[in-house]
């Protein structure tokens, strides 16, 4: 049996004209500024005229720790949108534009997968409506005026060696990682180090993706620390006078994108932070908007639930508001077996002991979910390998934590072979059993808050970190910023700091190696292990394959 | 009396939708890809299907040398397309795209002035359709792919002393003039320097500009001489395998801009190659575009005609096989007075005398457009302050030089005021006079074409070449080179290469300061000066106090 691949899939689409899909949502023509046919932007003054209608339920999709089997989370959070419309829920799905850079790396990310897709495909992998190049361009042009404040006399007294805003591109390119500027003699500058992050990786895209409107836009961006002074206070972009500018240049990229699932349903593609530097969800102006213009919202969260979901309800759910109705937790049989010792060589085969040794990854996941008081449903996302005994197995185990397991094939069968779940998703929605509360409160300590997570959902013993960093976060708590949360930077493939530790680790310690303030986007950046910023290209990049064929199609990029 | 700023009668503008204007030059909605309301590019499909089809006559503006006191270029190509169409002649317009980095230093460029501009102005200036974004994103994919392969075991002999493409960014940042990349050790790279220009400085952006469809796009892209090895022989991008993945991520830019000007007539936006290092004109598939689907286009180029209509004529014209009817020459009283020695306080009183002992210029400039073949009309650009004797003065000047001047007051009173110019051009590109060939051969030597330039246009005694530069002029035409043509970058401000030397110098040299090979393209530049690539910020850059206002109206940009 032979399935077709996701590109393929995904030229077959039916598309309707994005004005027909904003209808759906009762957006006018003239309030979608399209870009081409199939996507288009929802204006600022037409969100801005909802603010008083009711909030649709809000429901999360999440995952267990990623595993290079995969697991099919934006493929689930698509296939249970079509789902729910199917069944005759009006459902609008949220989910994060992707990088341009990584896409000519290794083969490029579609948007779901299967019969579960969001397109246009090719046009989503590249530029997409812009977004991402807007915030390199507002990030670069504080770094100019930055370099060029200095250039002219430095009247706000910068540290040059305390530059702590570096460049952004969105490239793989590790020769810009770390680099030295403003060589060349007198009229260059001053010589100093500096750097490239991926875009993903600014602080404006996190801003923006935390921003409620165009005025929390500009308070944000000027309350970007660039540099410190010789005597360490810090000086920010509003000394720089810079957020006015950085704000014109985000105006239309504040808007959110409206796009269409295969089954023509709407779906909003919207910012794309970084997940461990940042909180990694679509934009709080996306999700807000969707819940205004539709009965059920269908979004995600970056990595697994111990980082992505943690981000969400901490991070994102407090910041703007949100409270999500249910969580979907998706599990595959192919990643419980790979958590319980297997190979990814040996996956096709039938291995049930293996499924429940796994197990307990899934288990740890729902347990922490409910400690945010959600309720939470396991979606199993149908392989064509998986046996029925191994999917009774995850059933049982699930079953056996107080939860319940459905299996769903979106993959396969687009909305309809998620319907079972989507029946039982909206019941758990409308029936208001959810009570969300974050776990920790904002008048807690900084480092209270980094052991609450390690401890509560990382299940370690202990937060080792020495004492330039407790100082420095006290110094925080001083300088008023005590009351952010906290945005934990981990491996997503372990519940420890251990990406080789898989399954439901206990006894760890959690060591943090740096801490970060993003007074703009407004949490303190927790780093435990290595955070690449700016990856760099594999020896045979994707990009040597890509090209357009005769006719006129993009090939090599999936 | 008080007038209304640009950004005043922009903001007054009643567009009509960009369908509508698609329609009056036959175009489709579906071949339209909108982006918001008010701009769309034209379908390559399109564009394709209408090869057969007639062209329309070509009429160029150009210019006297430029000086403080403005000529409006853009302004009179602006108004004569709306008179053209006033008068009954189905005209489109094709002017460049605005370069966003420059816009935070000073104030922003409008697209024409007064009453005679293309809208919508904010977003021409800022982000467009996104189309420099997209370079950005190619030439600095090449760049990533060259580090990239140093990197993964240099298999092809890279030297790193000799990479010759550096990176762009579309903004003023002097402290990316020169660099070091790949510091921080192993993972990192070998260390080296680099630097970066700003985009509309990339090859890319030449090659995007001269390219005639997608299949030549990825030809120029994969002969673009990226570095040399040891031997000093080059290595190519389509070595690098990096031409395919820059035709996709170019695809889209490639696709002509269609927008409109304040009366609702057709302008074909595309493209904008730096005047001095590159060309300078907008895209060639924009005016082939143009002229296949209008009866008449009026286009423009870079700086004053020693410059801009040279390399017109003698690169986009000689690569495209286009040959213009007829070329109007924009002069203004004022600027005349500047080349006749007067300050800028003082052009606001009336000085016939002055008017007359700047007219060499303007006379130097019909002289040589006369040497391409073709008719000349110069337009007299009018400003509030000029006097009837002053104007007079101008027009017996040129009819002593067997041409014609025009006024034209466009600025103040849109098309209406353009009508005599329009009659006028319009029956000189209707007869048929022109008999337009380039300036020099293919088949001459590359000094013998940069000698033919500085001695029948700029009217130099002589070139200043060392030997060093002589070689390499010979060894480019051994490799193959020879039939390029050439491509100068010297001083806009006089026909010599010292800017402070107006009117119509003569006895001097011309001083060739270095030569770069442009192989994508397909010009060699040869550089007489200093060249800046990238700019930096003022003391004060325009964007701290570009911000938007209340209404969400962007104010500071202009």
């Amino acid at each position: 049996m032979s399935y077709k691949t996701d590109i393929e899939i995904a030229r077959e689409a039916n598309k309707k004209p994005i004005q027909e899909i904003g209808a759906m949502l009762g957006i006018p023509s003239d309030d979608l500024l399209p870009f081409g046919h199939d996507k288009a932007k929802v204006s600022a003054d037409f969100i801005a005229a909802q603010k008083d209608r009711p909030d649709g339920r809000l429901i999360l999709v999440t995952a267990i720790n990623p595993t290079p089997a995969g697991e099919g989370k934006t493929t689930t959070t698509v296939g249970l949108g079509d789902a729910l419309n199917r069944i005759g829920r009006k459902t609008a799905i949220c989910i994060r534009e992707a990088s341009l850079g990584p896409c000519f790396g290794m083969k490029g990310g579609a948007a779901g997968g299967g019969y579960a897709q969001v397109v246009p495909m090719e046009e989503m992998n590249l530029h997409f409506t812009g977004d991402f190049h807007a915030i390199t361009s507002a990030h670069n042009l504080l770094s100019a005026m930055i370099d060029n404040h200095i250039y002219w006399g430095n009247e706000l007294g910068i540290d040059e060696r305390r530059v702590a805003w570096r460049r952004v591109m969105d490239m793989n390119d590790r020769a810009l990682r770390q680099t030295v500027v403003s060589l060349g003699g007198v009229a260059n500058g001053f010589p100093r180090e500096g750097g490239f992050d991926i875009t993903v990786a600014s602080e404006v895209m996190a801003i923006l993706c935390l921003a409620t409107d165009l005025a929390d836009l500009q308070k944000r961006l000027g309350d970007i620390i660039v540099a410190y002074r010789r005597d360490r206070s810090p000086i920010y972009a509003r000394d720089i006078k810079a957020d006015g500018a950085m704000t014109v240049l985000l105006q239309q990229a504040m808007q959110p994108n409206l796009v269409q699932t295969l089954e023509n349903n709407p779906a909003f593609v919207h910012g794309g932070p970084f997940a461990n530097i940042a909180h990694g969800c679509n934009s709080v102006i996306a999700t807000t908007t969707a819940l205004k213009l539709a009965d059920y919202v269908v979004t995600e969260a970056g990595f697994g639930a111990d980082l992505g979901a943690e981000k969400f309800m901490n991070i994102k759910c407090r910041k703007a508001g949100l409270a999500p109705d249910c969580v979907v937790l998706v599990a595959t049989v192919r990643a419980m077996k790979m958590n319980g010792g297997v190979a990814k060589s040996d996956l096709g085969v039938e291995n049930v002991q293996a499924v429940v040794a796994g197990c307990p990854n899934l288990g740890r996941h729902i347990s922490n979910l409910k400690t945010f008081g959600v309720p939470v449903v396991v979606a199993i996302n149908h392989f064509v390998t998986d046996t029925e005994a191994e999917i009774q197995a995850v059933k049982d185990y699930v079953t056996s934590q107080g939860s319940e397991a459905i299996l769903s094939r979106h993959w396969e069968l687009g909305g309809e072979g998620a319907e079972d779940l989507a029946h039982r998703v909206a019941r758990i929605a409308d029936s208001g059993v959810s009570q969300f509360a974050p776990l920790y409160r904002d008048d807690m300590g900084l480092f209270e808050k980094i052991e609450a997570i390690a401890k509560r959902i990382y299940r370690a013993d202990e937060v080792l970190a020495d004492k330039k960093i407790r100082d420095q976060l006290r110094q925080w708590e001083e300088a008023g910023y005590g009351h952010l949360p906290v945005c934990m930077a981990k491996t997503q493939y372990s519940f420890s700091t251990d990406p080789n530790l898989r399954g439901a680790p206990t006894g760890h310690s959690v060591p943090v190696r740096e801490v970060r303030l993003s007074a703009g986007a407004g949490f303190v950046v927790v780093i435990c292990g290595e955070i690449m910023t700016m990856p760099g290209l594999p020896q045979v990049p994707a990009a040597e394959s890509i090209g357009l064929n005769e006719t006129g199609q993009i090939e090599g990029l999936f």
